[in-house]
């Protein structure tokens, strides 16, 4: 197995993680089965999709290949079935969810750079990819997202994409560049979800208007 | 009048349909005549150009026709002056939005089998064009959507696909598929409105965050 | 200076000062400073990329200068080490958010008018522009736009976009009715904010559903 097939596997356990923790937000505001495929879809897809609209950037992914909204739609159906196992599961989806946010980093950033955009650009298609998935669902959810609140998730999108562009720049072998800002990026995820780390925080409280 | 006439005039009628319930929506959220008028436009006309969007296809339809903007914006604020009468029209506009269901479903299937796309991506396209425009309603007043926890809307718009697709694999001629298809998602929508059906709800109390 | 650099110039004071209100509005729900950024961002930047996806133009502005995205991301961040000065600066924001709106529209008519698309088209894009920054702003902290429920905000761009468009049609030359454009609109948008107008509110009662 190359790297590029392994990050291809990691791309399709990703999905199928984003669209399950979807599912269960969907079921957390009691939506119907419709609603819980649907929004397993758009987390897991849509910050591919958007990154790519904003690109222009076409065929999209999933119109490309259907069958990734077929995976998500059922991998979010499916754990309707197994949502009594899915407490004792919480620990597997918090490390799936960190290697989707590292793995749908360096996918965005391979996007960008495969359109020559500059290092601006690639940083924010890595973001793009890693994050907006959780704040469309966030959004459907009529939620603040909690991107904008909590937590080290666009950090960490951006460190791995920083590592990934910096070894390449410093002429490292390009499948070693990106293995490496994948570990770090999860790495990072996982000491900020163990240890509490949290960026700090905005507190205004006059009115403007 | 042919079967395509047909369609178009039942497109007028429909994006009129869903300006005016929008409209009704906004009424409710006291949004002022220039969100009335905008929240009856993007709700008509908001899935049809998520779907373009999506598949990358420009023009979008309000932009090579300009007066469905004013058709959609007009149909809105008259909505105002009408306010009195709308809760004896009821039943009327419920079914004009069932009706407006297939008609965008059978709109988004023929732009996406035009592009040449998978049978998947054409049932999707269908449900964008029929499903988005409220999904962006709800957000727009900060609820979650609808279509995520209630009725058939997404189902019936499925439902018509398929029987449109599957109708047109089989061999029979197009115009009468197209009918047809549209007569099944009609009644089983004006069905699910009458006896209540819905789909199971997915609900789940854990917290995993 | 002549008035293309002007529009540019007032472009940049804009973004920053439409980065700076949005950083406040994350302040005020205690965002961490990630959240400001991409909230500073997307609300400056977010009506502008609206409009090319919508109209299928690209690159973006942001894609094709990415300094933009440093510049409105750095601006709401300084807004936090600013934040106790910000009170007193009220007015200021105030009139730099009424400039950016009309410096928006102008700059989105533009662009419409360069594609040649008809009148009603590079009115919406002047309004596209103008207003769906605060839109997505207003639907990331899960409120209602304040668009659809207050002040003169979409009509003093619609009045901004007809002075420019009717100046043109008249035969005047075109700085002079661009910088009359601005004038007038930023006249209504200060005039509406001294004596209170608002459009007239819906207000609608009786449940559809």
């Amino acid at each position: 197995m190359n790297p590029a097939e392994l990050v291809h596997i990691l791309y399709l356990v990703a999905i199928v993680a984003e669209a399950m923790t979807a599912a269960l937000a969907a079921g957390r505001r009691q939506m119907d089965w419709v609603g819980v495929a649907l929004l397993g879809s758009i987390t897991a897809l849509g910050g591919g999709s958007v990154r790519d609209v904003l690109l222009g950037r076409h065929p999209l992914s999933w119109v490309e290949h259907p069958s990734y909204l077929l995976i998500t739609g059922g991998a979010a159906l499916a754990t309707i079935a197994l949502a009594r196992q899915m407490p004792h599961l919480r620990r597997v989806f918090l490390f799936l969810d960190a290697v989707g946010l590292v793995v749908f980093t360096v996918i965005g950033c391979n996007v960008a750079i495969a359109l020559d955009m500059p290092v601006v650009i690639v940083i924010a298609a890595g973001m793009i990819t890693g994050c907006v998935g959780g704040v469309l669902r966030d959004m459907l959810c009529a939620d603040i997202p909690l991107l904008f609140r909590a937590e080290l998730y666009a950090t960490v999108s951006v460190v791995t994409s920083l590592v990934y562009l910096g070894g390449q720049r410093l002429g490292f072998p390009h499948d070693l560049v990106m293995l490496s800002a994948m570990a770090v990026g999860l790495a990072l995820r996982l000491l900020a979800l163990r240890f509490g780390w949290s960026m700090p925080k905005f507190v205004y409280t006059e009115s403007l208007h």
